[in-house]
């Protein structure tokens, strides 16, 4: 298990850093944050969770883009100009928001031993930068193995009990902490920065 | 009349700002963007609006910061951060969203002439610098004779059928441009770029 996982082996400024796989903007934070919080002297938890419950307790069955289009045609045309400005492949994928509870499940598993966050990185290059789907177990499957991995006792792990009830309390930990959208990052001291673009102000924070 | 209202006078990069006197967001952006202007050789047009009507199509009937509390919450506390760190006085009005007609028709009628820009952040200032209200033709009439005018004729001009038409005008082609919240920025090619957070990214788009 990496240091980072461990809050006791380390006095270094902390910072939880929330994403959900459906979200676009997740897709740039996750690939910039590693780097970012390595030059500032953050450790890093990584603390995925699923964004379906807490728009529904917003009353929305559907993704804020989709329901409001003016909203979603800006995302897609910032998500690009983003991408570019960042040198990060971009591509639509078929449908959105893709279903994630398959792919979040792995990442729990994955964040607990060795292999996390290569995993998170290889869902969205895959699902934002490939376009390609990510919301099958087939789809979930095959990108484990691209990580060097045997798919089937991966995919058995994260079928686990215990896997599912660390999911439902993670998402259910963000809705506590007043997360209404991903990315989202919290500091030690529980001040909550919302949105790729506030992932400096966030490690500006820890570090205060 | 100032040479940015004039595109004829000038060959340079021209950004349109979008602001609309409720919003939160706008108030950092209303207070920081003439100097990055400036600096940026970047000629800026102002252009009130107001987002009720835009609301209203998206079926909301108040603030989405009223209506989704844990959005709300966070708003309010982000603006206190972000104020603190561009050392920007910050207190929250007395209620939220304020009406801002009156105060947007006189906007209309000070940016044809040549006192637009100190009026824009007089009305910031007040309301969220100074968390007092801007709601009331009252409270309109103060700003105006703050700046050294006198509010009755001022506050004729803005009650005339020409400008109350150039404020719905005005809402009318923000909506035409995509816009659905503030501050937005639009540059002369088009790009839309939304939020306080944009605006060094929209200044860098309008100068390429």
């Amino acid at each position: 298990m990496p240091e980072s996982y461990n809050p006791c082996m380390s006095d270094a400024p902390a910072l939880d850093f929330w994403f959900e796989f459906a979200s676009t903007y997740s897709y740039p934070a996750a690939m910039r944050i590693a780097p970012l919080a390595e030059a500032a002297g953050v450790t890093l938890r990584w603390r995925p969770f699923v964004l379906g419950p807490i728009f529904k307790a917003q009353g929305w069955d559907n993704s804020p883009f989709n329901l409001y289009p003016a909203k979603g045609a800006y995302m897609w045309r910032d998500l690009e100009r983003l991408c570019a400005e960042l040198n990060l492949p971009f591509k639509r994928p078929p449908s959105f928001p893709q279903h994630t509870i398959a792919a979040t499940r792995v990442a729990l598993v994955a964040l607990d031993e060795d292999w996390g966050e290569d995993f998170c990185r290889a869902v969205y290059a895959r699902e934002f930068g490939e376009g390609r789907d990510i919301g099958t177990v087939d789809a979930v499957a095959d990108i484990v193995s691209t990580l060097g991995l045997k798919p089937a006792p991966v995919l058995e792990r994260a079928q686990s009990d215990a896997i599912k009830a660390r999911l439902r309390a993670q998402t259910e930990e963000a809705q506590r902490l007043g997360i209404f959208g991903a990315p989202s990052f919290v500091t030690a001291d529980g001040e909550l920065f919302w949105g790729n673009d506030r992932l400096e102000a966030a490690l500006a924070w820890a570090k205060r």
